[in-house]
């Protein structure tokens, strides 16, 4: 199976944000750490960031793998074109966070996402993303 | 009088998004169709899409034509920038709709842009933009 | 096909009525434009214009019919009895407005009657219920 | 005791409505069953049906018997005048409902009614209007 | 200067009503005293009461005269279509009300209708009406 | 068929409650009542009250007849795990509560319960379980 | 009878303040005018106006006629202290407004005063404390 | 590491709750799997479930291991008392959930236990409790 | 007089959980303490803690004495089981809280005990209690 | 200890307000009663009563003892001014009100001065001040 | 132009008030800057702080120079009476506050004066005063 | 110090856009003219303006000077992603607006950036911006 791991607004500065939030390693060191570890689970990654929305609705048109991972960052709380480009995609839709959203500022605890991917993973760092692509590892087995 | 029909997020996968909620063609198809009977109304037009919130609004203001014809999708919802955009911009201005978006989604049913348009049209699959045209000949006669 | 125009309350006194809100034609004249236009279009149509809540829904129950063009006036905004009675009707049913109910007051920007309708054309003044029409008459086709 | 069986808009049409919802019967059979329930029941009935509010009022200005079963249809939701002249007739009032209205759209879940009714029967089909009469009679013994 | 009273619905049971909220005059007993009080200011009077909103609405539009004083009873809190006929009228506009209907339910608290009248007199029984016909003669003078 | 009339927490304390509001019988009385009527109907009913949220959930998922008829209490308005188990039950449920919950505290007048119920009967005091019971054995017929 | 009409903050601007809302007169020339009518009516007046809450409060403490009329400006839509103040007070107490406060911003619409005065006269320019005042001397006779 | 895996109210009944939501598999069979998967991971796991909110709570109180992975069921949406258990107890927690409960009805899409654990995974059936098992074995090492 | 004082979720575990919001000491501390100094001010306690809401139910019910002091933890939020609970009950019944819950996150804010309890004591620590008890000490001489 | 006990508007009218609630004794025999016991607990006490928000503030800021106990009636729930007074203020401080806030009119039931106080008291009329100042003597000891 | 500085309630504080929110400089000091600054531009500047909202309605009102710059602290967040002051004044209205209001607690980020105010200054400590005087400077030339 | 202004979606349009709104100058202009005043306060500018809200974060995160000033138009209303870039920057963060937002449509009175920026200036025309630069003159002194 490959996978797209999709990263919204802000999380190309990963590394330099507030560490505590986010922790610190930068989106490079995550991803190859991320693409290590789908080869051990027998899955192919691509990654892609992008600060704007309408590219990351391209991306999500453009992708002809089998499963989406997406932190859409802030456009999380309100892009509902980001929603209807994931809504129109069949394929498996993982939202993933870094933090744990629902125990942030209030506007953070809603994702307009979340109706339209089939999980949710939240709060577990870049594990989020690792447990994503296990659960994807799993579900091709 | 030449006309822009405009279309926003998502729009460029007609054909292949639910059949169900907005119909079987493709957004080519549509605009094909829509150029000839423009053609046979007196009007001249032109189309472009964008999944860009701003190319939306880029497109609008370098607009120098008579009449623009707005599908701005999810945009539609939020987009306030888009709003303003129509705004500023002292052409006739109709808002077009495939699906009847009053009985969809509650976030479907309003739409900034409605209160800075002449005019909105929803539901009528691609006949929305053509009623349009049509009330726009008839303008212009 | 045989289409019924319905207006609801106080349309009966359009020319008297706000002009630069409603225009400056009486309910009649429309009437009789629309006539005219339905002719031409291949279509037979009849009017009915009531104040009464309860006039307006025994006329869409006993309509048989193509299409019902409704423009239910300040009913829109709360008449469930008048939804209900469209939401119970198996015919093509669109609804029209002569002003842009979006960009007016607060209350006027949501219809109970949209979610019940085929589709909904609002803001072009007498036109409205002539794109209605035209709309008609290209199905029958 | 004589007791008035009052139905509001659209129930003059059941039979033809979604019968999943409303069930099969026309108004004018459950009230041949009523009436006949009601015989053995030792009650007398009269029934009323209108689509207008107005009307509606007048007959439970107008009633002199003992008790009301009103089941108001979509006036249920919004209109105040048919609770006003409710709240002032001091008979025993019962509200019917054929559906479950609290398990249908959102507006359909508050009624107006309620709280100047004695009880509430909703969601028994045509049962909910000879429950009534059973209470009725009930309380007469 | 000839002035409309208008009643909207129950007020034609005045006398029967709570007595502690509406006086224990009947209506017809308040109207005899208001036309006895008008002529003695130089005013000519007519009255009307229903319980129909689209009958309000139809002598609201064929009203003829000077001013209208409208207490309408439950329509004052949501008939849109009564706020739309006296939006429209270009007469004198008074809003009365027997008992002070900022000190009743939350329901009663807010009238549609007050933002389209000229003014608003609540909570002197049956000299809310008088108060009103004073202050029309007063403007005569 | 076998019913189950399950009561929630403080309808144990019936007869020492406001008798005003809820009758002077104890629930042992009650209950004796609904026993010999439900024989005459042909019923059988077993009784179990609870003030424990836990409980009337494990009664609810172990209960194997026909029917539950139950009263919550103030569960009704707030206890979600009571509704979710009451819809993963396949049997008939109604849903009674003594007096008329619509015509008390706003709090009450909510049931998180109703939608997952067939039907609601509220404001007949110990007659609500009774009707309950009778439509149930019409069912049955 | 003795009233007190009491004035709250900017009153005491009348006549420089929006003529087109509040009129043109100073608030010394109304008052003139209103102690030359009570006169004429039986009635002793006095006059105070403060833009002070607790100079109000204090006012209506430590006042011992028989009703107040009170236009309390800016206080009426947020002054709990005044409102409290006038529910202590056990006279007649009459709210009056220049203009028709219901026709005006949304903040305006709301009188926390309103529930605690016997009634409320809006929208008459000075014409509002004079009919408190024939109220008044109504009351006497 | 030693896990509490606790699960609330109705979860008891999977296997036979709707399929299309919560899988086929019963508890028993889920559970039995985990603790196999969990020996593999090196990790030791214990099992409850209640239906009482009062025993979730005592249960987390008194639990002395590593971490505790939740799915509350109902209780989620507004158990403050299991909430400040969680709150209070520190320890790894981990909110897990069968459903996607973001894609489900209105009261389900909020947790009042998600602010209080360290993260939170949803929608991916059983495979939701193993992520978890699997992220803690990941901190483990 | 005799007393209960009545503890709801996580209070038996004072003296762990944060110490800058409840205090060091253990509810056996307080409570010894509580008890000497009922025994100085004339009164007899018992105590009663309960995770349980349906325990605190049947507690509240079986209860003999005079009065009620009652610290529900998280339950004061949202339980109107407990509520009517107190609401039947017609001894003394005093709201104490350990912090002051008007202080802290939205939710503590709004107890739905205090409307049914004479008085509410909050933010005093262990002394809230005591002072409850001296009140109740007072009324008794 | 010296205590500040301040009282807010209409407290002066104490024995003349409802004395269903707020009891019939004076003001100043409640502060007379306050000061003796004071005497007896240790303290010494100052009283200050104002209609005036302005004044109120005054008072606070220039306050030199060690607490404040206040009622600032209608003024607890709206005004910001006395609470930021208050928030500056580094005494204890404690709020106290005659009547149960919470078992009254809506509008009461929250307190902007709560969060800024240490404690609360509430409902135990007159001995809601001694509370507070035996809470004050025992922090002494 | 000659420039009235307004502040409200608890600015007489400064110096003493939270420094990390207001800075460490009295008002005093504050103003000496102030009108050094001012002769330096050309300006004259009077300065007035009360903690009586009607006292700053009466400055206000009194005022005759050219502008008027307003920190009205609380009074900011809800004195429509100040607000009304404002909105009659027809001078040059700033209003300015020495922390970011719109990052502090909710209560304090809408400002009633804001809509009647020709521009908002908010967050630059001391130097907010300064920057209004320098765009008053600017004003002038 | 060395500066970004930053203007978002259609303040390109300057000149052409409601000049009573945003004033008769060009963006171009009013950039030439604060370039000047910038030279003159020792500051150096750069100028960026985008209709693309991920344009505006890719700016804002590429940014190596001293200080922001931004005029995000009307994404300032809703881009969390612009929020969260601000909030990431450690730089000094001004938000300007041409016109007082706080006095315009209910939309534009919340900005989402405001509790990210160290301070707001709005509405004083191109001034703004120039307020802010003198501001920023004066931290470098």
């Amino acid at each position: 199976m490959h996978v797209l791991i999709l990263n919204g607004p802000n999380l190309n500065l990963l590394g330099q944000r507030d560490q505590n939030v986010y922790g610190g390693k930068t989106l490079a060191e995550i991803n190859a750490g991320l693409e290590a570890e789908a080869k051990k689970l027998g899955l192919t990654v691509e990654f892609y960031q992008s600060n704007s929305e309408g590219e990351l609705v391209d991306r999500i048109q453009g992708f002809d793998g089998g499963a989406i991972i997406i932190n859409a960052g802030a456009y999380s709380h309100y892009s509902l074109a980001v929603a209807d480009a994931l809504r129109d995609c069949k394929k498996l839709k993982i939202e993933a966070h870094l933090s744990n959203i629902f125990a942030r500022e209030e506007f953070r605890r809603t994702s307009v996402l979340s109706p339209v991917c089939d999980g949710v993973i939240s709060g577990f760092g870049e594990q989020s993303y690792l447990l994503a692509l296990k659960y994807l590892a799993g579900r091709v087995q």
